[in-house]
């Protein structure tokens, strides 16, 4: 049976029960437009998979302005979310829920943000040393033109830079771009593939693979950890000990210390390249809500969460907590965020479209913030002891 | 606004979309078991997320039988496929889907798989290096112990083994449990309280955190690469020249040369931890279809692709092709599995249900089988030069 | 010019003098018997290099016996070395010398290790996962058949265990052997050709390559450090305030503060396979001292080292210090500890020779007490700002 | 006994023999200046380490100018170099040497180099991500200021650039300099003090430790790997199928086999951050030798070799094989290059004293042609299967 041969996804799917006799009939009802979706989406299309859509917040970020000294009069601007997390794990909702009521109560958290780029990383095939360093050469003495061939591929992209690493008879290029809101791998392959056009051309040096495993695309790498892509966000927050008291039943030493054994020393001792408590979930969830691409979890996720106790003259013990990602390959405009269910959440986070790259950004804080809520939640929950609790109520309080 | 105050999913979305402005017509569009979903698995829900479902195959899958020797007369039962993907990102059904064609036309692909188990890693506190061993010796010598003590809390559940690594005043134990034919995180989680808390009594050693990212959860890791997590599996292919030429337009030693610069070369030089090419994207999907949880896309997609050209005396060149995955953490009950859409998908892998672990270990050597297909398509599209042009027709073509 | 066509090392060195012109006056001063030197440990010698020996300590250091219920008695055993340390590199003799005062001074460290044994990881080339599972299920069900070969090799050999892992068409395996007192790569890879000759004759699987990088030797990795090699170590001290404020010039804080941002997170931020200040340092100098192969200086430098301030009650802040080397391919016997001024140094520590394996065990505990002491004085010199005074100095102070 | 209390090493060496009752008979025999040695490499000195030293050679080297284009003329000129080697453990300058036979027999290797520099990575303790933001934003915009601090220090070394990472209250700052023929890390560290207290002074941030292990010295990271130290060197030769036969007693073919199973896949499924033979065996010989810190062996050795069979229209089969080595930290100028020993065998090489960075740079490429005979030698003896027997023979044939 060849699903292509279909005009219409009720077909598709009817012909598919019919041949398995398995019933679709959750699958069949959705409202996504048929015709859109198949054509840009996802083929073979037989309906949709309903996942539950669940709201944590309001939380309250503040955006740290991108030269703090250009814009002391914009700092501190606190603007209110509610993070839609498209999730099937119970408890999940609960615990970046418990995150967002205690940074909001800590007068909100700061957001960061720096834009790196989407990556795309070639391999060309070489004769060895002598080649590669020609390579090496022609590519750092011509970017402009590199960057006129791969812009003229898309208005909504502009070069940023290359990077050679040579071994053995390969030469590997990372290419960076800016593509304002979108996640931007469809872009830039298409710009890399002119780029790589226009050096074969010039160089006579053939390109083995687009990618080469060098962009680094979806596999977590200390490429992407060390050198970054898409955008990198921070997120802090000081939780002041009345919060930790209430919201949180915990103490900052309480959460200080089982961050340390957990999200440091534990982290090292399993050789992860991950270093927080439930990055993932948050991530994972977020980007489900708002269409981005799944196979970017994973190194989304490759985040750094620090904590520290904070005194400061007062008898009180504070706790403050920040979160890092390094490589968030995010986007508002195009794949998955065109969708109608993906749309209404972005216009729920107000960055639905495109707006010259800032709609990606904030999202990139947004997630940073989420993540930050997360980590507040899981790591005083683990000391308070209550992480097996929530599990036996089945969805009811943490989760990781 | 506090949205857990609104007893239907209706009620919580109509005071959101008054209070935001934002209309949710699309995603309260749903026929999920709203009493269900809420209890067990999303808190504050508001509707859902509809996921595109695309089928690729039919996949024709060949089980190796665990046992070799005791099963010489099972080898070789050949099952076909259906393999539901949910995705938003154009290209990729139809990658998975021509991977497929190319297995089905060799024979089929031979699949195995071995089950690890589920994992926790709780980190306890310790006066230091004395301490530390006799923790060590009293965990090592009350191995069956802590099995009654956590195979009490389940019926579902058996302790596997123990493994203790100690460094300054911490001590990681990290237990595997077979879970069946669930994931198993929750039941893990519960069980590992009950052994803390027989470690705790009987020691006087007190466990810092339940999880101590000694498990580890939700991260991309050596532990879990090298130690492995879940079920690991294999999945292997031979394609005759014939339908490398025909079906894939390609030759044994254009992929291979492909795969040596990409998932080898390649991978090295940007330090990752995943050595394929797209294994993150094929189980991105997979994964949202069935109701797994998306935290563990990262872990899952630490995948090793081999490939090799086959010449054997015959004057054509085959293309042997394997994928190694160490680290499926998936099942067929519980979590996002039980609900409608996603049992719907299950059941067209005849996998709905518990079997006594026979789905979840089989769902996984499915899940390799898929990735084998997306990387056989891939990387014959990467040299055949494809992969630009594919993504310049919007979801026409190849992905990665 | 043919170098090895020299009857002794006088007429080799007089005849590379000749035609390069160059005068190794001193490189042909020498007392090492020529006769064993060329033999066993160097061939086309024409001398040797002059490594500067100096002195550390005393280093005062505890015991914790193997188990600790069975030998309360044999505890706190305290022993005072003195630390032999090759090396050209002004500074670190005086540094690990102030780490000594300040760990005698403190009452000593306490050391503890597990012997692990030496491990060789040959690869096997098979068919495909069919034969990989065949060959899996040999090796796990004749380990006896295979200690016995392997054992036939050598009366100073047991055979521990082996580890099979497999991906595509290849079958690693990890043989683990305990070794005595020597460091052990000559006995076990003699033991394992024996072992592989064995398993090519039952299974008709081919070796491709003794060693697979599996084992794996003189490389940083995972698998040594998540899984460990040769022995295991760790060393331990509290060291009170009194001892921090006179010796060494600091605070339990400020050595904590440095602490926690170099080793934990300045290592997690640069992706090191190390979490200490300068192991490699004093296991270098360690090792040439003592004749160990300086091959396995950087996987025995992958560290972790831990700080806590400590209260307990009083008014002070002490500090609590340690190492774990999870890697130490050492011996006391056999390769260049049979060397004279190595076996001086050998017996300096009371370790010169086979002692049942006791030497070498006692030897790695003697290592990481040293490291420690390293560690000591570097991270309170950071602190306290006098590295580049030090350094000034050329030689009078501290190191890294 | 306090050894500093000594005025020679003959006093303190017979002050400890009295104590210990050991003798230091040949310990004592030495021929370095002691008055220069003991103020500048080693304190406490008693007398020296002897170390074997043998020669592999001679190896014929070609170097690859720094630009192609420019040098066209000089291209290809050959020299040949005796390979000095200090180890202990019998077989590896015979392994090496056969390398530079084969190698020398093949028309020499190419080799080629880039200087990326000495690095420092202090770390500076903020409030947060404002004032990191601040730090970052101020470092980038002075960097000459910087520069001129830093070259106000020593009249041997350029500052080249600075990279800012930020994580939580942390901004860690990674220094490079052109150090010329030194190694540097004395000179740097220097530097960066003088560049800090400008930081210091001038933003009111605090450094909390000179290095925070984001140089990163002396442990294996994937920031060296991946971004490199000291000087980053290859080397390249196309071994014929004569010499493959004749020499090396194997083929291209089988080379190749061992080199994917074990350098690629090996490294791989062990988690290695080396992806050689035996980089470190000849590694740690050349520095032993040289007077190079020893503890720069473990990050020197973090190499990756390649191999590829070579057709191209003949009847045979020729072999080309390469190493890269991303993170050589030596000198010709400095630490125990200017021992007695150590300069004979840098005069031997060519290579002794400053020469505005000539002869360091020099010296790394001959480091990588010596680390790509090891290679040569070592794979092609794992597949002859003689690995075992070499060993059994005692320091007579292959070594790994």
């Amino acid at each position: 049976m060849n699903l292509r041969n279909y005009k219409s996804v009720a077909e598709r799917r009817s012909a598919l029960e019919k041949l398995t006799g398995v019933m679709f009939t959750h699958t069949g009802k959705f409202t996504l437009d048929e015709q859109i979706t198949t054509a840009r989406n996802c083929e073979n299309m037989i309906g949709v998979t309903q996942v539950p859509l669940g709201i944590a917040g309001p939380l309250s970020v503040k955006r740290e302005a991108e030269s703090i000294r250009q814009a002391q009069d914009k700092r501190g601007k606190e603007k209110e979310f509610y993070i839609p997390l498209a999730t099937t794990e119970g408890a999940l909702v609960a615990s970046v829920n418990r995150g967002c009521k205690a940074i909001s109560e800590s007068g909100g958290c700061l957001v960061h943000s720096h834009r790196i780029g989407a990556t795309r990383g070639p391999v060309f095939q070489t004769t060895g040393t002598a080649q590669n360093q020609q390579l090496y050469e022609w590519i750092e003495s011509h970017e402009q033109e590199l960057a006129h061939a791969a812009e003229s591929t898309s208005g909504h992209l502009k070069f940023k830079k290359a990077k050679v690493t040579t071994v053995g008879r390969y030469a590997y290029v990372r290419f960076y771009f800016d593509t304002q809101d979108a996640m931007g791998m469809n872009m830039v392959t298409i710009a890399t593939q002119k780029m790589v056009t226009l050096i074969e051309a010039r160089t006579r040096v053939k390109c083995l693979s687009l990618s080469g495993n060098f962009c680094v695309d979806k596999k977590a790498s200390w490429q992407n950890f060390l050198n970054y892509r898409g955008i990198k966000a921070w997120a802090e927050v000081v939780i002041p000990e009345q919060v930790l008291k209430t919201t949180l039943k915990t103490t900052a030493q309480n959460v200080y210390q089982v961050w340390l054994a957990k999200c440091m020393l534990g982290s090292i001792m399993s050789g992860s390249i991950g270093f927080n408590a439930q990055a993932a979930n948050v991530i994972g969830a977020l980007f489900l809500a708002t269409g981005q691409d799944p196979g970017h979890i994973g190194e989304g996720s490759m985040a750094v969460t620090t904590t520290e106790v904070i005194v400061s003259g007062k008898p009180t013990e504070d706790l403050y907590i920040s979160v890092y990602l390094p490589d968030l390959m995010v986007g508002t405009v195009g794949g998955g965020t065109n969708l109608a269910t993906q749309t209404e959440v972005l216009q729920l986070l107000g960055l639905a479209g495109g707006n010259e790259g800032n709609n990606s950004q904030r999202f990139a804080e947004i997630i940073a913030a989420s993540v930050l809520a997360g980590e507040i939640s899981l790591l005083s929950s683990l000391e308070e002891g209550s992480l097996a609790r929530a599990h036996e109520k089945l969805g009811r309080g943490e989760k990781e």
